[in-house]
């Protein structure tokens, strides 16, 4: 019988001996215990079995304004950023050019209340709808595809 | 003086001796003018040289109908696939999967009409707004994103 029957230790057979629907917690974490990327992360392994993770341990994740619909930016997420866009109600991307969590809005005041989250039927993207406040783009326009139309044509 | 004035040579300096704005031709793409990946492509080189790709030589692209503002799938693009998308009408993409490019419809016959292409600001993702005919899913959903909306809270 474990000392700690709450604290399961981390050895060979340890994640065949979790159901699907089962969270980690936060000793999990605190143990290091990996997802998709180098990362140890919460997400819920349920979600995490479902993503299909690029070769850098990212999917990409669309930011939509939730009611007027406008596609406002494109971020990446490992499965902790994930995990925080879920549970914190503040959209969480992965910075891949600083290597670090990037909770949208923290320097800029732009942040994005997370309304809903879907992943596509590949799990290879997330969806994110948003209340964006302000300007979702750094460069202050209101999305990050208003300045760069491409002529159509021959 | 060159024997066909209208026909460039293919050789040191070449890339060179063209203008930001100057399109590149037909005859170019015969000769296995490269880009972004090991595909050649008749991309705008003004368009291409904004173009930030993966290592792939990818860069993500969401299609979202243009009247509804529904986001319905994210595809990939290297140079060839956005430029075709830009000059043909059709929405066409890189699969990944089968390494070829696929004009989103020919099989299923769900097309997508293409009505604007725009970069985001940093050159690394395309918003595509389209008119799509039927499912933009696979699975006969309307969008990729209609099937798996992920459980929000600690």
């Amino acid at each position: 019988m474990p000392h700690h029957p709450r604290t399961p230790t981390i050895g060979p057979g340890h994640f065949g001996r979790r159901s699907a629907g089962e969270r980690i917690t936060l000793r999990d974490v605190q143990n290091g215990r990996m997802t998709g990327s180098d990362r140890p992360s919460a997400l819920d392994p349920a979600i995490a079995a479902r993503l299909k993770r690029g070769a850098d341990g990212l999917v990409p994740a669309i930011a939509q304004q939730y009611d007027t619909g406008e596609v406002l930016m494109l971020g990446w997420m490992d499965d902790e950023a994930l995990h925080r866009t879920l549970t914190t109600g503040r959209c969480t991307y992965w910075s891949r050019s600083r290597r670090e969590y990037w909770v949208k809005g923290d320097t800029s005041g732009h942040t994005q209340q997370v309304k809903s989250v879907a992943l596509d039927c590949d799990g290879d993207t997330v969806l994110v709808k948003v209340d964006q406040v302000g300007a979702a783009c750094h460069t202050g326009d209101r999305t990050c595809f208003d300045a760069d139309v491409l002529p159509l044509g021959q």
